[in-house]
């Protein structure tokens, strides 16, 4: 029996914020695998607010206390971007350049370690302007994802074209959906081929 | 509406680890609490295997970066102690006199910041030896909390003389129950009064 222990490292909605049943899409695809057979020992490092640049402060330090103590086969998934693209009185918290800079960083410190994945931003749905700034990062993150071989899945599109975690987040805070959001970018999550290969 | 967010900071036991539900104690209690309109930012700082001299290495770098960064109602949960009590090759892991010092050094530093309850290690069920070793910390951890005027749970003896904690465990790893078990913890959890307190 393998000793799977994935990290999965990010922002607020990692965290699954929102989600009355308290799982998130981090927890709902671990329970799915789960009942496949497959037993996840998952780290949730999933911070509120969490920036490209806070979470690179705490990356290696919080992964390697998870991953390194004992021999376990340890994978990191990433998802990060929104709070990046957040704008305080007129200034973005992490200008695109600086979010590639960070995610750069983490990607090859991790990948040089462990199996890794990235999961792109999901939507903001309560604010136009702000949702378009996160929609630019999707593409550069994905882009540099592909030059470092690191499978990179996109879920902003199929979560905006989608209801559910609209209408939740909107009768929400206006960002986190509730358990159907989260049920929902599961589902897309556990349709995704490279997370499949992890898990069967 | 108060912005309450918990650090549940411990072991596998605090991570949930056999749990077929994936929430472990933490992630129920929390769930039980927003049925009842609390909505709790839950940050599970459970790792495997780590001791208390472990913990004392992360806590204050992992709990800071929750709680410290914006300004919100951040509390601590503690638990640990099972792997203090591992025997290796004729030695403890870590000796009693150390783990109540490392004890009182992370509630020290986390009760000067942070309200603090302390939730006693479970048993041990498939091993008597160990879970006597367990047992001996049990009383020397609620004297430090005692103290100090933090609230401790004895959590052992309530799932030491019920079954399904034991049951599972046993069908398990010998240490950590499925479902019904973490559900029973919940139980004794909700039912104690300082967690009351903060969640009514």
């Amino acid at each position: 029996m393998s000793d799977l222990r994935i990290c999965f490292v990010g922002d607020s909605f990692v965290n699954g914020i929102g989600d009355s049943e308290g799982l998130g899409w981090a927890g709902r695809i671990c329970r799915a695998a789960r009942g496949r057979g497959v037993v996840i020992t998952r780290y949730d490092l999933g911070v509120r607010r969490d920036t490209s640049t806070l979470i690179l402060r705490r990356c290696v330090a919080e992964v390697s206390a998870r991953l390194d103590a004992v021999p376990c086969d340890g994978r990191v998934v990433f998802s990060f971007g929104v709070d990046d693209a957040t704008d305080e009185s007129g200034r973005r918290r992490v200008e695109p350049a600086q979010t590639l800079a960070n995610a750069e960083e983490l990607l090859e410190w991790s990948s040089r370690r462990y199996p890794t994945l990235m999961v792109g931003p999901p939507p903001l749905v309560g604010d136009a302007a702000y949702d378009a700034r996160i929609v630019t990062l999707v593409p550069a993150l994905a882009q540099l994802c592909s030059r470092r071989d690191i499978p990179f899945l996109d879920l902003h599109g199929p979560l905006a074209r989608g209801e559910t975690w609209r209408a939740e987040a909107l009768v929400g805070d206006g960002a986190h959906p509730d358990a159907g959001g989260y049920a929902r970018a599961a589902e897309v999550i556990e349709a995704w081929e490279p997370w499949r290969r992890w898990t069967r």
